[in-house]
């Protein structure tokens, strides 16, 4: 990964996405519901076999038109990125029956990296967090036989400073598929980046068929 | 995929699997949330890139554990499984805040199929679903450039007698791990194919750290 796909402002001039307009409409409509902000993110295992678990959106990072999300270093997920970084999210919106597929690389920020502003993307995430999240962080290894529950009740972690622990997850689109159940037939756009992959102003989409 | 897995009743009396209880409870307890019949089905695409869509649960295969879907024969999804049927569905219900991931092969059932019991299943999973359903598979081309509305109201298909496009697909779990938020800390239980793969009563279990 190029240091120009996280920066894309020394590129061009930061514009958002077109599938973001329909995005945030979506999560406005749907907003009533606390777990319009869960969706689903594929990845590839090294054993050969695709993974899908629910992940929680964090926002997108600042000046860009990529997914935050946060992650257990400890997790399977982690070490899978590291291997392949490709990624489809799916993200249903159950009250306005909308659905986004968002398929693109995603990038790991860890307690190594080193790029200051992924750092304080990192630190910025850890911040806002609950306390109740934050301890899940200083819990017992993830999907180890179960241990005892006074385990679960560990002393709390620096509420400033991430453990090494806590990951962010960046998804970076590089195509996106909308469908809206509520048409008649149904609407579906296919977006795509029809220049470099790495100049975040150069998508274009088409109206397709459901 | 030798016969042996589609008609567990040569090798053995049919047994429920011990992750069909939380999943039945799962669904019972959601039941008012109509979408609580919709998870995300994650498979491989041709290019290496993971794949992830929303799809339907229509019920078990009579006498298995096989999970039962829908789709279109010109959807890529077909073409996708002929190539590597390994898939992880992941399905996470909202309002008691579990989510099941099934990982195992799917099966496609396609009007090519010759084995009697899946051409039967086919053709139930047909009759069941609803006009309006029906009408879709005789729509123009998927996600090809959108055509006129008027193509959207063709003549209707039988409703007795799938079309060649319509499909059944069966995802055969080789492992599922369940997680319950409500827990305090969360439950999580992993369960797996302890023998051979084909003997759907081999199943166990471990309860481990969230």
């Amino acid at each position: 990964m190029s240091s120009s796909g996280l920066a894309p402002s020394n590129l061009a001039p930061f514009e958002l996405a077109p599938w973001r307009s329909p995005l945030s409409r979506a999560l406005h409509r749907n907003r009533a519901q606390p777990f319009c902000r869960f969706l689903q993110l594929a990845t590839l295992r090294s054993d050969g076999w695709p993974a899908n678990r629910t992940v929680v959106f964090r926002g997108f990072r600042a000046e860009t038109n990529q997914l935050m999300f946060i992650c257990d270093r400890r997790s399977e997920k982690i070490d899978q990125i590291q291997q392949n970084p490709k990624a489809e999210a799916c993200w249903y919106f159950t009250k306005t029956r909308e659905q986004f597929r968002l398929r693109g690389q995603l990038i790991a920020i860890t307690a190594d990296t080193s790029t200051a502003i992924l750092i304080e993307t990192r630190r910025q995430l850890w911040q806002k967090i609950s306390d109740k999240a934050q301890l899940q962080f200083v819990w017992p290894q993830p999907k180890a036989i179960r241990t005892e529950k006074s385990d679960f009740s560990p002393p709390p972690p620096d509420a400033q400073t991430p453990p090494d622990t806590f990951c962010a997850l960046l998804l970076v689109p590089e195509a996106v598929d909308y469908l809206s159940l509520r048409g008649e037939p149904q609407d579906r756009i296919i977006y795509y980046l029809s220049g470099k992959k790495t100049a975040e102003s150069s998508w274009a989409y088409q109206t397709v068929n459901p």
